[in-house]
């Protein structure tokens, strides 16, 4: 009979794991089980530090709900997310726009809206003009490419945290001219902080982290023949562009807040321009979507 | 700014990290960024397979309740809490028994029984006596230490599984007399299977392990001035022993179940006979115990 002890509890977990069929699952349980062991080894876990972890895992899953996603809020602010969009990017056979987080607020939903309308809520009036062009690496224009926004309110909250969560706003669905340009009315986000009421805000509070996201505003940009391109754009100026909690914010995603812009669809308001650069779809089939809609991810988690 | 990709994200939080206040917090969390990190980038981790497991995690965290703990049965079957226990016995003072696993079926509320009650339930006719000492690490006898046993039931089931999960059976704590002996009425257990009707068993099955663990009693054994040992025994002949699916079976923990004992106090029945050895307390507050009633840690969990 085996012997299972602190130094051969690794090579009988992976043994009995040889039987998986799929070889992917395999590699990928086999090297968490490799690395989760190695963790536990380097800081000597008592059994006491353990349960706190298993308590805290547990708190973590029973906050998500249709329409909160704590799993990957935890991804996010313990860099994992960012990491696996890294690794995305460098696998892709051209470069593009740098893919950013899609973070726990994204709804497939969205409503879809003419070129130059604003997803500003009733009551809020729009100041600024969101636009720019989707092109490919050659820098020519997409024509019919998907524009998806969503962003916070400017006291930095979204429709998602609101009173009644089911009601849509500050998100929509543009396509691109015959030249690829998209144009849309908007407000300016504020930074905010990530909820604080789960045990990921516990965490962030135990850790001293001060929790803020700097001010961003979302998109997926996609077309045929293209890769989709899940990313944010971030405000120049925000105090915590180096800070960001969920490390989300990159240098080429930074854009400014024009005053005035005589090159804008509508040079009376405040401007943000971005071009959003696709590249040519790899043969792959692998998705680009790092997160999802919570309230189709806990579907799919409940069979 | 800093440029946050593939390379740096790691150094990124860890420095986002630096401010967390408590030392062993720091180190534990920055642990585990460093082997989640490196697991992530071995098998160069997709973004669909990253919400594959997000999807996962989640869904064990809801598979929580009041009476069961999904994400101890997935450490379990990892290997993890096997090797916390491990750890935590080499770091004992003295040798005594070998810890295995508290499972997800331990209660705290336990009735305490008179030695030589049995803890077979109602229509159960007990078949066997299970008796023993409990001894200091020079083999004498200690006086009044608590003995905590549970178990399943002849068709593998414990009493948290059933209808009512509320009604408690098979299950006692029994104090030594004043030479350290303990004897009890009970049946003997068969092995079962885990709990395959949630996410680590859509895991196991996806794996082909056949999900078993060999037939085993639990044991939770304490005294003033000892360390408490969480353990089982392992019947032998059990034809899972060695393929156990939470590797908690262990050579040392193996006892046979004999026909015919004349040293046993009730010579009519089979007998499980076996010494628990307690180390003296260390110096550390350390608690001993890998594993906790469920109830408890959702409560805890839950604020």
């Amino acid at each position: 009979m085996l012997a299972i002890d602190e130094t051969t509890i690794t090579e009988a977990a992976l043994a009995q794991m040889e039987s998986t069929p799929d070889p992917r699952l395999k590699e990928i349980i086999a090297a968490l089980v490799r690395h989760l062991h190695a963790f536990a080894r380097e800081v000597d876990l008592t059994p006491e530090e353990w349960l706190n972890g298993i308590k805290f895992l547990t708190s973590v899953g029973q906050k998500c709900t249709e329409f909160r996603q704590e799993f990957i809020l935890l991804s996010d602010t313990l860099g994992m997310s960012s990491l696996v969009n890294a690794m995305h990017d460098r696998r892709a056979l051209e470069d593009g726009t740098k893919s950013s987080l899609l973070g726990p607020f994204y709804r497939q939903d969205s409503p879809t809206l003419p070129l130059g309308a604003s997803i500003a809520g009733k009551g809020k009036q729009p100041d600024t003009v969101i636009y720019g062009s989707v092109v490919n690496t050659a820098g020519e224009g997409i024509p019919n490419a998907s524009v998806e926004i969503w962003q916070p309110d400017d006291e930095g909250w979204y429709d998602l945290q609101k009173q009644d969560p089911s009601q849509m706003d500050l998100r929509g669905r543009f396509y691109t001219d015959s030249e690829g340009r998209f144009y849309l009315k908007s407000i300016a986000p504020t930074g905010y902080m990530i909820p604080m009421d789960g045990p990921v805000g516990d965490m962030i509070r135990a850790q001293r982290r001060h929790g803020y996201r700097p001010a961003h505003i979302h998109f997926v940009i996609g077309a045929p023949g293209y890769r989709e391109v899940v990313t944010a754009l971030y405000l120049s100026g925000d105090p915590h562009l180096d800070s960001d909690t969920v490390f989300g914010a990159s240098e080429s995603l930074v854009v400014s807040v024009n005053p005035h812009d005589d090159a804008s669809p509508y040079p009376d308001l405040k401007s943000i321009r971005f071009d959003f650069q696709l590249a040519a779809l790899a043969g792959e089939a692998e998705s680009g979507r790092v997160g999802a809609d919570p309230s189709q991810i806990l579907q799919k988690a409940a069979h």
